[in-house]
């Protein structure tokens, strides 16, 4: 009952005509060839592969994973998908070809990341974390774990897994325990528990390949002391002959609130054999970039799932029947309207689309500066995209995971008693939605990141270039009659949040709470503001465009709607920072919850 | 690993302090009696009654109700509470004597109900449409009919239920196909299905009974050729004798996102046999009378999840260490910080206590109106309060449900990965609060209701009367210190939303569309205006008594959290009223998902 088509229309329209991916990427030497032909194939073919077989497993895999005798049995029809996934390549889409990849680049990753969160976010789990243990493992490992390691991980023979969090510490890792013993030929012997570990064990693979973070015997304490160790299942030597079961064990599968297809483990370490990748306690360096990868990669969770409310909800709202428009009927042959005509139903709708549309053109602005960092000829570029998408990473993530759960919330909503009842699958959606801000990183942490690592702390030099990237493209457009309502109040937005910025870091120089009590609010007023800026792109690509007048016409609206009933919330978040601290920390710890 | 304790102490301040309930119920001939010992004797009882007996049945509750041949098993547990509950004269708790009741307030009423909302909301659905279908044969049953179901009703050896929703219709009643066949001798046969229909069928008492809407041969179409029938699953004849089984049956029960602990059925009935409650055609009206009361008691549904997550996420925020504080170490002897320490964590827990502690407020004010309402000697006093409570209850029903859902939202956050896993209790929270802002009419039904039929088509009546009372709250406290920081501005917006009406009339004169576009977003704002005012209130209470300290402080500082971080929501509702209905009517019905 709850139905997913990869929206391939739009992720065209996003690639070629919004961000002009083709051009981009013919100015990389690695993908000068990507030409648009190559990007609408594969885009053609992962649609398929994602109505075709993980989308029809949605809700079949939400009920649930089942731990037996040690080992986890995947949902019916999650494996043979994955078999089908490898067997297609997706598996090593963006990986070069000497480890056995397509050498794609990454915006197709994205786009293709987005239609298998939107067909079966939780299925997709089980191929999503090798990818960070393969960045971990190309930038860090020795040449024989590459060598081992990448190329079963690449072409899914084997998945990944990032062990990071235990009982006592998830986002504090300087608290972990788990011991990681010497055994003097450079094997270790790693003992501790791991928490919610996703896909840690599962049936689609004879492999699995855990990134584990551990202390040495004489590692310093906190963050300064962890080192990062490759794991196998079955063990693996030097030259990559896999040997016996190696002490690595699942201990249970969590009851969560939703995505219940993939398989979140208790994962007990007794001595398993290991091999530490990089240097000894700078994990915590390798650990971001799995991390980085991941957090993106959440993101498009979001968007996915945003995607899928939105799809459903409108299908409902122009099928259900349900009162009469407030002028009269509308459709006076039906025995009542369809829910579309009511002005709330289209707020939640348009609210949908606003952000499944708008969260498209950022997502992917963010995966095509990664293809320029990564890519670029000119040092000087790739380290500017590099300050973008490091910029850009946390209000990707923050944001449309954030807006997942409020879409989630607005497609229930429409469906009224029917988004409650499991059979429709909306309510799926929503349970499913809700872990997406908060793994990889909460989103408070993605907003200190911002506020902190990521603004005052590197200078302003992100929101600098992107607020350059704004100035540009207003100017560009200066002439274009379909953007003058808009581009004033982008303008003066974006002069606003320059302003914002400048004042939080003036007081916080004085107060170490202030930059912690404006991050959750600078996050919000961020992506808003972001937000903007991509739907003035889609319009101005829209009116480019040879689209049907139409579809110009309805990003001309939903931009309308978008600036007029979600950019004012930017206000909202500004007042909350301007009111500063004070309102959050008067009060002593132990009086927060004082009674009378 | 789930916690929930009646806040009897916020209980009592806000019915003596803030509310002084026990000198508004001395002014009300019925309560004249219930002084503030029996007040709190009854919250005393009240209280050990939902933490002793069901709030500790709230996660077991949650393994759900099984249906098997027809029947529905209550989880473990349940069945003994009801008996307790009934033994303990609580089912009766408002009526009126002579029906078998204890006579006591609304007002305490609600206070309780918030309570068993709070430890098993689940287990309380299946007292609470029990009253609307006492309130319903109260005002319009014959007097046989009062006095055989009344007294059953009101001790709680029977139930009853609110049979509306039929599979094509929730919202829209006018839809409803049921039948009603006269039988000639005053029975009727009721033929059709219901769904939706909380503890529709159950295992703790041995009569049922079911109010049913249907439609009478010749009733005209739409929502004027309603009737409410009473429909046993017991037959019962006019002298009470409770005889064979009637032919209504429970079909199956729905697998929902939550408040698994409730049955909610498909009843078939099929030419069961039933009576006409009221006159014929005139069943909407009877709805009413049982719907507005569910509608307050869906809000104290709210209220009751709202502290409930409130307790535990606080009680997690002590215990989690994790990080330190911005500013250094707060506590230096343990390995890391209490959560508590975190501004953003501080955040989302005082917006818990302020929804918590300030819908409180909210709540049981309209509750003691209802009771001027009901029971004051003179008239108009009676009418002016019945005005309040109308214009209260969608507030109350809409912004403590969504308010609900938020707060759920914030303590799962507030347990990071712990939150989604369902051994700690925080997902069911989240998702028992998530069918409050649907059922007993939408949110967006309760905004309708409030900007329509109980302030434009009222003539601002009930607004008008709330200003009033705003103002006379500020004239009164003109000259106390500790409000001297909240008066002005709640004057002020006070003023603006009058205002902000009054535009919203002006314009809707000239287009159908402007009330119902401006209807949500008008909710949320007068809820947070009149939350503002309720914390006000909280402030001057405090002062003005002998609590210590600590709490007159955080009273304080919780209204200052609430006034500087929360109120400003109500300018982005106001903005997006002043945007009009043009953004979200523009696009043609068809035009909405368009796509490229």
């Amino acid at each position: 009952m709850n139905n997913y088509r990869s929206p391939l229309n739009d992720l065209r329209f996003v690639l070629h005509h919004v961000l002009k991916a083709p051009e981009v990427l013919a100015t990389l030497p690695a993908h000068a060839e990507t030409g648009a032909e190559i990007i609408d194939a594969v885009l053609e073919e992962g649609g398929r592969f994602c109505d075709q077989v993980i989308g029809p497993l949605y809700q079949e895999g939400d009920k649930g994973c089942r731990f037996e005798n040690g080992g986890v049995t995947t949902p019916k029809g999650f494996r043979a998908a994955f078999q089908a996934f490898t067997e297609g390549g997706w598996s090593g889409l963006t990986a070069p070809a000497e480890e056995g990849g397509q050498g794609l680049p990454y915006v197709l990753d994205g786009a293709f990341k987005e239609l298998i969160n939107g067909a079966n976010v939780a299925w997709g789990t089980f191929p999503l974390l090798g990818h960070g243990a393969v960045e971990a493992l190309r930038h860090y490992g020795e040449d024989w774990q590459k060598q081992v390691f990448l190329a079963p991980l690449v072409d899914g023979r084997w998945t990944g897994t990032m062990c990071l969090t235990e009982p006592h510490c998830g986002t504090d890792l300087g608290l972990l325990k788990t011991k990681a013993e010497p055994l003097g030929d450079g094997r270790y012997a790693i003992s501790g528990q791991k928490i919610f570990i996703t896909a840690g064990e599962h049936d689609m693979t004879d492999n699995i390949v855990h990134l584990v973070l551990a202390r040495l015997p004489d590692a310093p304490a906190g963050v300064k002391g962890i080192s990062l160790f490759v794991v196998p299942k079955f063990k693996v030597d030097r030259e990559g002959n896999v040997g016996e079961r190696n002490a690595v064990a699942c201990g249970s599968i969590e009851h969560k609130m939703g995505l219940h297809g993939s398989a979140t483990c208790v994962m007990n370490f007794d001595a398993a054999e290991g091999w530490m990748v990089g240097a000894p306690n700078k994990g915590l360096s390798a650990m971001f970039v799995m991390m980085n990868s991941a957090r993106l990669g959440v993101g498009l969770q979001g968007l996915g799932l945003i995607e899928r409310a939105w799809q459903n909800a409108l299908a409902y709202a122009y099928d259900r029947l349900q009162m009469r428009a407030a002028g009269g009927a509308a459709y006076p042959d039906k025995p009542a309207d369809p829910l579309i005509v009511h002005p709330d139903i289209r707020r939640m709708l348009l609210t949908c689309r606003a952000f499944a549309e708008g969260g498209r053109v950022l997502a992917l602005y963010a995966t095509l500066q990664a293809d320029v960092a990564h890519n670029a000829g000119d040092e000087a570029a790739r380290a500017e995209a590099d300050t973008v998408v490091s910029f850009l990473t946390p209000i990707v993530k923050g944001l449309l995971t954030e807006a997942a759960v409020e879409c989630a919330y607005h497609a229930q909503q429409v469906y009224g008693g029917h988004g409650y009842i499991a059979e429709w699958g909306m309510d799926q959606i929503a349970r499913d939605a809700r872990i997406t801000t908060i793994y990889e990183g909460t989103t408070q942490i993605q907003a200190l990141d911002l506020i902190g690592r990521k603004t005052l702390m590197a200078n302003g030099a992100g929101l600098k270039l992107v607020l350059g990237r704004i100035a540009a493209f207003c100017k560009e457009n200066a002439g274009n009659a379909a953007l003058a309502e808009f581009l004033p109040v982008l303008a003066k937005r974006a002069e606003q949040w320059g302003e914002l910025t400048q004042r939080i870091g003036a007081k916080a120089a004085g107060d170490a709470n202030v930059a912690p009590a404006a991050a959750y609010d600078y996050l919000f007023y961020s992506g808003y503001l972001t937000l903007a800026w991509c739907w003035a792109q889609r319009v101005a690509a829209a009116e480019a465009s040879s689209a049907s007048a139409a579809f110009k016409q309805a990003q001309r609206e939903v931009a309308r709607f978008y600036f007029a009933k979600l950019l004012p919330r930017a206000d909202y978040h500004a007042a909350a920072i301007d009111a500063g601290p004070a309102a959050l920390m008067a009060l002593a710890d132990a009086d927060v919850g004082v009674q009378s």
